[in-house]
């Protein structure tokens, strides 16, 4: 694997524009700039279209959703379709939830996120297939993941980004597996909402092919989750969280290029 | 003294949800999720009453409050009276401000909280006894906290958590003490919330009895930080927050029950 | 130097009225108690008086804007003017979004706060000088920064604390450097809004000199991060961060003294 957008999130330096999660907002803000972009996050609607005229790219998550944080994400996505940059969307607890539902269609009606990053309950949803979703985790179901996955990115003609013990990316057609990763990204709340961070970052530099940017997205944090869960005698949840911040900090393109797991299925599978 | 509950958290992993303080609504998070519970964040009354459906207890923290979560607090509160689901209140700083004490008699006017997490200074509001309540400290005044906090158990007809050097837990007749814990729980500013957050998973598996269910939150929480403060070479309360998560991760029923320090007061003292 | 303040705080335990920044809320918070005063935040106008009068500062931090939070920003430094409480203000990102330009300018009408605290970007804008703001970041511009921490405290009538690789402190006439400091304070998104936390524990015990009062927070800050940065293997953003907390605890006037590098500028240079 090629290990290409990393330097030029470090070189360009991108701001990323986001409507945050209230519990992981902190969180986000580290691993964009640990990673080399500039976090910027507003609520005020008023500000929506100069703040997406400075970013290059945006990201909304309905982690600790109120009323006036979804005029807020209105109006920072219709801003960003108008001015043609990339929105990621985090549906935290879609699958668990009829008025996140609800929020999410209106979100739709808008235009199509250009990436949408989620655990396996959450994209079900959006593929339109039966699953327990329990809260804002996972849950359990019966369906294969990767068909999860493609279905979702069919239905609604986007890249998704389906995370968990393996992360699924794909648009519909082309499907990339990372079986990289820790136990530790299930027992730290924040983890999926830092990768959804870093997911804007990678896009901001890379529009023309979210595909590969939420690759290498994906591929940059599995591999420093990983790394940093292997290093620690016992893998522990609490101080496993700075040390990731760290070591998003100091990641190569190398190290990642050498440590990820990566594979792809073949299109007629 | 059995520790029971904090097995069943982690067996059944019930849903918590949380009005938080936005101060500590991460911490609150990850500690909900250490201990093996899975803490979901809403802010929005017009998903409170399918949170309250999918959750097994709710917790409410007045710590940073702001209009539009107060209607969430009210109707995350109805939906949980409604369905019988045990509510975790922490009246931050209520003995310090006349408005959060207007705010706490409208919550509850709706019903009583299943068990109330604070401490001297805002139990001592509750029992109507003269405190100086400091912001969100404690303060000082001259009462017994035990005459404190079984006065505020029998005014409100709950079960109150008074914490500090020993954290008090009655229900008006009994009364345990717990004297574990560490000064750096005064010093971290989100120790309070996180043990409120910890009560909302216990009594969450064990909403029969939530005297019994505060006792194992407030023992897990204070034999926890007692001993990740014991072996720090100087104790210090930046670094003692990431420990804390990662041993209350791996804390066991049986090194609870062999390290805390629990005396129950005679009935007629 | 002579460090008096930090004692003070210690001594004191000032109350500080925060209306904080979403994304870092919690260091600020933690900062403030590991330095000695005790934070306290809202976000309700309802309480802003009596908030007001509990607490010996406030500090205004416009971070993570959002509309109820300005009528809170209002109805704080209203109560605070009229009650003569010192204000801290940091004008996140003011620099690059017109809309906060315009927030500031309708606090501003309100009175001038006691000190202003933000990185050239920031101030250049109070200064009325050029300059290519980033968002969050400084960004980049041909005054020399001196010049703007002048031009921006005569303009306003008001203390400058302009931080960056050297810190200036000036009240228009006066100029005092601190050049101590580490390069993680960029790479860990917070330090910013930390200090002007900080600066408000230090106004708080010595209304009288906020020009003094920002020297000593600066002086404060910038020498802890730079001997926990010293005492890190590799200087890394994510484990910098709670070991902050811990310097800012046990660090003593006497290590501030002897390690800060100030100067002062000569008037009629």
């Amino acid at each position: 694997m090629v290990v290409s957008l990393l330097e030029k999130v470090r070189a360009l330096n991108p701001i990323v524009a986001n409507v945050a999660n209230g519990v992981t907002i902190d969180q986000v803000a580290n691993a964009q700039n640990a990673i080399g972009a500039s976090p910027i996050m507003s609520n005020a609607p008023e500000e929506a279209e100069e703040i997406v005229t400075i970013a290059q790219a945006i990201t909304i998550n309905i982690g600790s959703l109120w009323a006036p944080q979804i005029q807020e994400m209105m109006a920072l996505m219709t801003a960003a379709y108008q001015q043609q940059k990339p929105i990621v969307l985090d549906p935290v607890a879609v699958g668990s939830l009829a008025y996140r539902q609800q929020i999410i269609e209106q979100l739709l009606i808008l235009d199509t996120p250009t990436l949408i990053r989620g655990n396996a309950g959450e994209i079900a949803y959006f593929a339109g297939i039966d699953w327990q979703a329990n809260g804002i985790d996972a849950g359990h179901g019966n369906s294969n993941p990767v068909i999860i996955a493609k279905a979702a990115a069919n239905r609604l003609h986007t890249i998704i980004l389906l995370t968990g013990p393996t992360d699924i990316i794909t648009d519909g057609q082309r499907v990339t597996l990372i079986s990289n990763g820790t136990s530790l990204f299930q027992t730290h709340v924040g983890s999926g909402d830092m990768l959804s961070g870093l997911c804007g970052a990678f896009v901001a530099v890379h529009p023309a092919d979210p595909y590969q940017a939420a690759i290498e997205a994906a591929a940059t944090f599995a591999v420093a989750g990983e790394l940093v869960a292997t290093a620690m005698e016992t893998p522990l949840p609490g101080t496993f969280y700075p040390q990731l911040i760290d070591y998003l900090f100091h990641i190569t393109p190398a190290k990642v290029a050498n440590t990820v797991q990566l594979s792809e299925v073949p299109t007629h599978e």
